[in-house]
C-alpha cells in the first residue's frame, strides 16, 4: 500500500520551529508536501487573497521534502496545494502548526492555523490543527510528538466526518507528563482587548492591540481551555455551517 | 429616550458606495459613528492585527457624522471602536456592509464584512452584516435600502441571542421587485478554486486566484443562495461557536 499524502502548512511561516516539528512527525507515517507561507501570518484568520498575486518559491528547507513557500494566507497555501500544486492527487490528511501560541476558544476564529485546517475541511479533505500553549519562538514541543502522531494516524484511519476538522491544543511543556488527551467543546470566552496608544515621531496616533483572555466558564470541565491548564490534550471537532437552528426559530418569531 | 448609538463599518473601506448607502439608512433611526478601513479589504476572514501598528484618521466624508479611516481589518475596527474610541458606551448595534459582493453560503467563512459582525457578536452586541450580489463599484442598492432599515429596527427591538450576528444577503437589483425576506440556513457549498499562472518580468511564477461558486443543494429552498437567486432576501443567523457537538460522540469512540 503507498504511503498516505500529508500536506503540511501553518501560519507562523516556513521556517518557524512549530512546521519543522510537525513535519518531524509526520514524515513517519506519510509522504509528505509543505506549503507555507513565507512570513508570520499570525491572527490571520480565514483571510485569503482575492485581490492581489501569490507568489510561491519552491524551498529546500526541509531536505528531501517537497516544500514550497508562498506570499500567501494560510488558507491561500492549502488552495494552492489543492488546485494547482497537487493536482490530481489525492490528500489524505492536511495538518497545520504546530501554532507557537494556542488556539483554544474564541481563538479559533482568529487563527490562521485552524483557517489552513477548516479551508482543508471545505474542501473534504481530514484535516488537523495543532497549538501550543507557548508562544515562545523556541517553545519546547517534545512533549507534544507521540500525540501528534496518534492523533494523524487515527485520523486518517478513520476520516474525519465531511466538512470537519479537528482543533488540537497542547499544554506547555511542564515538568509532569501529560495525562491525556479529551474529545471537548470550545470554551465560551473572548478576549478583552487594551489598546496601547501612542504616538509617532510625526505626532499621530497609533495603536498596539494586547488584551486578555475572559473564561465565561472557568469551571466547565469539557472544555478545550480547561485541558490546556490540567494537561490534558484538547481536541475539538470544528464544523464549516456557521448557522444557529436555534435562532431561525426566534428569529422567525420578530414582525420585520 | 435617546437615539441608539449605531457602529458602521465595512470590508470594502470607507471610501465605497456600500457604506455610504448603509450610512444613509442608520441615520435615520440611531446615533451614527463609523470606523472602517482606509483601504480594502475582501476576503480578510476573521483577520486581526495582532504583529503591527493600527492607525487612524478622523474623516469628515460623511459631513456631520464622527468617522474614523483605520488601517486594521474590519475585525479590528470593531474592537478599536469598542474598547478605545467609544470606551465605556453602551453600542447598541453594529452594522457591516453593504458589502459588493454576496456572502452566502461558505464565502461567510472569507468575508471582512461578516468577520466585523460576528467580532461585535462576541462582545455581546447585536449585530448584523449586509451584501448584496453585485460586486460593481457603483452597483444600485437602492432596492436594499428600506429592507436594512426594517432588519436594524427589528433587531435593536428585540436584540439579538447573546453571541448570534445576521448574515444578510440581498439579490442584484433588477426589474422585478424583491419579494420578501425569509430567514434561513447557510447553503452548503464551496468555491473550485481555478489558479491562473503567470510568470512575473523576471520569469518568476505568481498566481491569481479565481474559481467558481458549486452549490451542494441547489433544490434546497431554506437556503441563503437560494434565496438571493429568487429575488428574496435572505436572512441567516449565525453564531461563534464551530463545536460539532455530534462529532464529538463519533470521537469518543476512536481509539487512538
Amino acid at each position: 500500500m503507498s504511503k498516505p499524502l500529508i500536506l503540511v502548512t501553518n501560519d507562523d511561516g516556513i521556517t518557524s520551529k512549530g512546521i519543522a516539528s510537525l513535519i518531524s512527525v509526520v514524515k513517519e507515517i506519510g509522504e509528505v508536501f509543505v506549503v507555507a507561507p513565507d512570513s508570520p501570518n499570525s491572527g490571520m484568520g480565514h483571510a485569503i487573497t482575492v485581490d492581489s498575486t501569490i507568489h510561491i518559491k519552491k524551498s529546500n528547507i526541509f531536505g528531501d521534502i517537497d516544500a514550497y513557500e508562498c506570499s500567501g494566507t494560510p488558507a491561500d497555501c492549502v488552495k494552492l496545494a489543492k488546485h494547482h500544486l497537487l493536482k490530481g492527487r489525492k490528500i489524505d490528511l492536511v495538518v497545520s502548526g504546530v501554532n507557537h501560541g494556542h488556539n483554544a476558544s474564541i481563538s479559533v476564529i482568529y487563527s490562521g492555523t485552524m483557517a489552513a485546517a477548516r479551508e482543508a475541511s471545505i474542501e473534504g479533505i481530514s484535516a488537523v490543527g495543532f497549538s501550543i500553549d507557548d508562544f515562545h519562538y523556541d517553545a519546547d514541543f517534545s512533549h507534544t510528538m507521540p500525540f501528534i502522531r496518534k492523533v494523524c494516524e487515527a485520523t486518517i484511519k478513520n476520516g474525519l466526518p465531511k466538512h470537519r476538522a479537528l482543533n488540537v491544543n497542547f499544554p506547555k511543556k511542564s515538568e509532569e507528563p501529560i495525562k491525556g488527551m479529551k474529545v471537548v467543546r470550545q470554551t465560551n470566552g473572548f478576549w478583552k482587548e487594551e489598546f496601547d496608544a501612542r504616538e509617532d515621531p510625526h505626532g499621530r496616533p497609533y495603536f498596539w492591540m494586547g488584551g486578555e483572555f475572559i473564561n465565561h466558564e472557568p469551571e466547565s470541565q469539557d472544555t478545550d481551555v480547561w485541558c490546556m491548564e490540567n494537561n490534558y490534550v484538547g481536541i475539538v471537532p470544528c464544523k464549516t455551517d456557521m448557522t444557529d437552528y436555534e435562532a431561525i426559530e426566534t428569529l422567525k418569531g420578530w414582525k420585520f
